[in-house]
């Protein structure tokens, strides 16, 4: 085992996010449900978690969505997964691209059974991303492309700008 | 913010902690239910990280339960949970004693709401207690004795030595 230390503080962390996944296969009844659900509770946890990233990274906001994409791998994945995305597949416009994880540590020991083949078992980072991101005024769609749980070579997790969120000024402060 | 790298990568791992026991709390009549069922994630959880845990620890068989005490606050807390509890209140009998801990990472920024005064929010690290010691052959009981989340002025895990399990031996081999 070459695993860095912080790999390893990460198993108890990887074993309650599985639990967490489990019970939520036992709530409810199709994996669509379930990854809606994981969605929607890494949203919560996105925007929470920002306030904390913002004050401990000392990150800046990102000019363009190019920084954006770094700040995110090299970052904030660094600080709370412990592992480096490499950030690739750009479209032309500049609007998308690709977080590729070579290893996923909240999929370490989990192999999907069967009547889960749907399931996107890490779908709570999206919802993560997401969420931080609308806190910081910026609206984007993620979604993973590719998952090695589902026999894919490497997980990809895609990112695609929508928009700048307006800042809601107070009435009468334009 | 003094807090550690270590404190601060738990972040993450707190959140979608509370993400677990906010489900359970949704799934389950009362309280009572949602302890029962933290204890049980936590077993089937220690009884997996039992493994990864002497691989990577080097620590051997502890001759008594004051050497188990000491192991389980001074490496086993530190390597998951990044702090060190302290070993106190031993019984006359020396089968009883407690780990005090001044901070409980699993219980930042959480509030228990007054409808759940008798969740015990963090009960899934006495399941996995038990879980692990049962897989190196010693039964014992685990409780929550205090919680700063329901008031208390620390948290403290009590730990009873019930007895050794006897390893069974293939037939024949005794």
């Amino acid at each position: 085992g070459s695993r860095s230390a912080n790999q390893h503080n990460s198993e108890l962390f990887t074993l309650t996010y599985g639990a967490l996944v489990t019970q939520l296969c036992k709530d409810y009844e199709n994996d669509e449900e379930v990854n809606k659900q994981l969605d929607k509770m890494g949203y919560n946890i996105g925007v929470r978690l920002i306030e904390d990233f913002l004050a401990r990274s000392s990150v800046g906001r990102c000019q363009d969505f190019r920084e954006t994409a770094d700040v995110i791998a090299k970052v904030a994945f660094k600080m709370y997964l412990g592992v480096t995305p490499s950030v690739t597949n750009w479209s032309p416009a500049g609007d998308e691209f690709s977080l590729i994880l070579e290893n996923n540590p909240l999929a370490d020991f989990v192999e999907l059974p069967d009547n889960h083949s749907t399931l996107v078992y890490s779908n709570l980072l999206c919802g993560a991303l997401r969420g931080a991101l609308e806190m910081v005024q910026m609206a984007v769609d993620v979604k993973f492309a590719q998952d090695t749980l589902r026999g894919d070579g490497v997980t990809e997790i895609r990112m695609k700008f929508i928009k700048r969120i307006e800042e809601n000024l107070p009435a009468g402060d334009e």
